[in-house]
C-alpha cells in the first residue's frame, strides 16, 4: 500500500504493509521512561540488572508508540489518518536498547458501520520486529476509515 | 491497596485502587504526538479542527502511558514492578486539552502460573477518566507478579 489516501472501499484484506525502520537507543528509553512509566527497569540502567528484565527495557507503550509512528510516516495512508478505536496488544519479549524497530500490517477484516454509512471499521494486525526478527510487539486493532462515497440508505 | 510491595499471594479478586490526577494540556499533547504519533489531530491545533476529532486530541498511546504513569505512582504496589505482559484497550472518547486524568483499577482475576510455580498473572481492569467522569480508556491488562513463597512440586 502506498501513494494517495485510500477509503474503506480501496482496501482489501490481505493488504500489507511494511515500515520504515526505527533505531532505539538507551536515552530515548529512559526519557520515555521518566515522562510515562517511571520503574526502574525503564529509568536506571544499573538498577535494572536486579529487575525481572534483567537490564533496561523500553516501556511496552514506548514499543506501541514508536509502532505508531513507524505506521503513520511508512505509512498506511488512510483518509483521514489512522485513527484507533481499541486494540489487543502483546509483549512476547521486551525492547532492548539498540533494537531497530520494523512493523509489519496487514488488513485482516473490514466492517462496514451499519449506523454510520460515510466509514467502516478496518482490522489490521500489526507485528514489531527487532533486527533478529525477534517479535517484540503483536498489535490487533481497529481503525476508522471514511468511505469514499456514502451509501444511501435505501435501494431504488 | 497501598503500602509496602504486594505479592500475588496477597491479591484478591475485586481489590481496588484509585491513583492520583494528572492535569495534560497542549504542550504535552503535541510534544508526545510529534514523537509518537505525528498526525496533525496531534500535532496541530489549527489542522486539527478539520480532522475527524474537529480539534487536538492526545494520541491514545499517550493516554495509555499517562495511565500507566498514574498507576505506577498511584500505586498498585506490586512487589517486583507493574510488569505488562498484554492487554486490551479502548478510547470511547478522545482526550483533550485540559483533561484531569484519573485511573481506576480492579483486580478482575488472578492466574497461579502451571509452569512457573514463582509467578502469577493478575488481571486488572483499569478505567481512564477525566475531570467529568468522562471514560477515556478501559484496559484490561496482564501483569506478571511473583509469588511470596514458591511452591514446590511435590506434596509431601
Amino acid at each position: 500500500m502506498s501513494g494517495s489516501a485510500l477509503y474503506f472501499d480501496d482496501l482489501r484484506v490481505g493488504q500489507t504493509l511494511v515500515s520504515g525502520t526505527h533505531a532505539l537507543d538507551e536515552a530515548q528509553i529512559i526519557a520515555f521512561g521518566r515522562l510515562y512509566d517511571p520503574q526502574p527497569f525503564h529509568t536506571d540502567p544499573e538498577a535494572a540488572k536486579t529487575t525481572f528484565f534483567k537490564g533496561l527495557a523500553a516501556s511496552g507503550w514506548q514499543t506501541a508508540g514508536l509502532s505508531m509512528r513507524l505506521m503513520v510516516e511508512g505509512g498506511l495512508p488512510f483518509a483521514g489518518g489512522l485513527i484507533g478505536a481499541g486494540c489487543t496488544i502483546e509483549w512476547p519479549e521486551p525492547t532492548r536498547p539498540g533494537d531497530i524497530l520494523q512493523v509489519e500490517c496487514e488488513i485482516v477484516e473490514l466492517i462496514p458501520s451499519k449506523s454510520r454509512p460515510d466509514r467502516g471499521l478496518v482490522v489490521t494486525r500489526c507485528v514489531t520486529r527487532n533486527q533478529d526478527r525477534k517479535v517484540l510487539q503483536i498489535m490487533t486493532g481497529k481503525m476508522v476509515v471514511p468511505r469514499r462515497v456514502p451509501t444511501s440508505g435505501t435501494a431504488s
